[in-house]
């Protein structure tokens, strides 16, 4: 399995908190592997960690306070999100196997990211979110099978329902979902 | 053109005030035509319509203090949102055309709801952002037209562009993109 990361810029210290916590969350739940911060708030890692803890996989979040070289020497294309690029499905379809780095605002990025960036990728032209745009692009990218993959060491699995909450506990001898 | 409507249930004042903004933007760039609030924060109101004033289209966010008339007399499926429900893609594809409300909690929501929906409709089992949730379902339902149609009445268009920013002002007689 390739690796698919995630570089958060721009991240402002309890301002952008919940957003940045709805984001992790996201990457992890659409198949990413792991989101990298320069600067990362200890709320936003305690609430990744819990979820992970609770609902398994290996996902995980991280800080690095020089992102720079992540970009310059990822193994991989490095798809910088921004509503100025080219539109994610033309991306997506010309891309090939392999390890990829979303690169994903809060706000403006410095410049030298539009350069540093393999592609600039647009979902939609539209002023939005980067959360919604890194679902689509991650959906594009990972497939409806990423979202619904079991967790390894999950503590709690959900099992689809039509009217209410279908919740297991392998660990404590419930039926795997 | 069929409608697609949006119920944004338990927006608590302030503390969702930038989620809820995500989630309207998503809801309008993703193909929805309003979000309804039982109580809708000024803010909102106002980041909204000044980005519907400069990206053109008819989107628009409404207030309607009891929500249920809504849900109990909308002309289509009420699909709830929640990580419990049945996969969005098995849902989606048993949809027919027509229009389509959309309930998407902040956090718990009434009981009520899991009973009023016409489906309880998961985006994935895992938590995750209501924000993504709402995004990956639009675009199932709506496809990547309806992200990158042509907005009436916009003031500013960007267009795509593999390096910088590609800004297009119609009204003042730039080229359409």
């Amino acid at each position: 399995m390739s690796e698919t990361a995630v570089l958060r810029l721009g991240h402002r210290h309890a301002r952008d908190r919940r957003v940045s916590t709805h984001l992790c969350l996201t990457a992890r739940a659409f198949g990413a592997d792991r989101v990298v911060f320069p600067e990362l708030d200890d709320s936003i890692r305690d609430t990744v960690g819990d979820v992970v803890d609770r609902f398994g996989g290996s996902f995980r979040v991280e800080q690095r306070p020089d992102w720079r070289p992540l970009v310059r020497e990822f193994p991989g294309p490095v798809l910088h999100l921004t509503m100025y690029g080219e539109p994610h499905t033309d991306v997506a379809a010309e891309l090939g196997e392999g390890p990829v780095l979303l690169v994903v605002g809060a706000g403006k990025v410095p410049r030298e990211v539009y350069e540093l960036a393999t592609r600039n990728v647009a979902v939609g032209h539209q002023p939005h979110s980067e959360i919604a745009a890194l679902a689509a692009l991650l959906d594009e990218l990972e497939g409806p099978e990423a979202l619904y993959a079991k967790r390894e060491g999950a503590e709690v699995e959900i099992r689809p329902s039509g009217s209410g909450k279908d919740v297991r506990h392998p660990d404590r001898g419930d039926d795997p979902a």
